[in-house]
């Protein structure tokens, strides 16, 4: 039987590019993503467009109102979204996000018997998120190896993958290139409009933009 | 200020004495219930109810559809809930829920400024969840302190507050007595009932009665 994976899908550059690592090695992928109370739906549409495209079995989306919380940008109306990054964590910073992510990755894995959990997240261009750090990547992966059945039953081990973590962004571009993915389908910035065109300015949309450059690359992204 | 704790609650007997303990530290208590596709919604009524009657200052019910993952009694109808506890970890097992509710306890946190959170696990009566293990909270309480941006701000760290986790039944209710926990608005069963009447055959239902027992304390519970 063929491997099963999760793949976390945000509908980004990131992600899709670590769906299409985790199909060039083989992997059944189950593809989730999380309408947590983010601005648009864009980056939605472009997960499943994007599932699709790169052959997951499936496609999934969670819904959870993170927003009901607030304290970001990304699902406050009252935060603004910055044009230029500060000091430290930015305000883009959702509270808790991956945690939840994962959480539900793992509850899924679970009920698929998956021990591979794919998430795109990056150390090096990550915008200053606490959640994408390799410590905080195998704090969790410690914890899900004593939160589930497979734990108790002294089954496989779970394992929380992270190929892009250590690559800057041309790298990931050129990773993602090498495996066929079609950026042009890709959701990064975090005021997309209504059909997934980019705003150019936001510090997303920054870093995708010096990607591409660095990488020697055209960019495909849509802007509006 | 007060400080602020987020306090996980159920319904159920455990977490309503969380509550009255987290109360009884001084702590401006912030309820979190999960609706998570379980069964019934009884246990959500009671989680309101217990949260008023114990001086919450709020209580929020994050939805979230974890039955759409399977696997568990207690959210695939497909999946009789047993009358006699079995061998290893149980069928009602729901995978990874508390790994997602204190996700979503560690979101909320984060936006209280909270760093505690309080969660009403049992390793003793613990019914063979491995997410109830003390190791499983050390993990989780690790975990947390790396993924947020308190953490990565050098703040206060976070505590995952378990002051159930080593008490027997009979101690829990002993203690909840003693703080003036009305234990007959609590809803510990499986399968209770659309008026919280518990069907006093399931797992829960059992360890519930012999813990009032061994406490030597009647049984308020409504049975049907």
């Amino acid at each position: 039987m063929t491997a099963r994976a999760v793949v976390l899908v945000s509908g980004g550059l990131d992600s899709a590019t670590c769906l299409a690592i985790a199909r060039s090695e083989g992997y059944e992928c189950h593809a989730l993503s999380l309408a947590y109370g983010q601005r648009h739906t864009a980056e939605l549409d472009a997960a499943a467009h994007v599932a699709t495209a790169l052959g997951a079995v499936e496609h999934r989306v969670m819904t959870v109102d993170l927003a009901a919380f607030g304290g970001s940008a990304l699902t406050d109306p009252a935060i603004a979204v910055p044009e230029l990054p500060g000091e430290g964590v930015p305000v883009t910073y959702v509270p808790a996000r991956n945690t939840v992510f994962l959480s539900f990755a793992l509850a899924w894995s679970e009920v698929l018997g998956a021990h591979d959990i794919f998430i795109g997240v990056n150390a090096v261009d990550y915008s200053g998120y606490p959640d994408c750090r390799p410590e905080y990547i195998a704090a969790f992966e410690r914890m899900a190896n004593l939160a589930t059945r497979a734990a108790t039953e002294a089954l496989e081990p779970l394992f929380i993958r992270t190929p892009l973590i250590q690559l800057s962004k041309a790298d990931i571009i050129r990773q993602g290139r090498t495996l066929g993915v079609d950026y042009s389908i890709t959701v990064s910035c975090y005021q997309a409009d209504d059909q997934g065109r980019a705003c150019g300015g936001c510090d997303a949309c920054r870093l995708r933009q010096a990607g591409f450059i660095a990488a020697g690359i055209p960019d495909p992204t849509r802007y509006r």
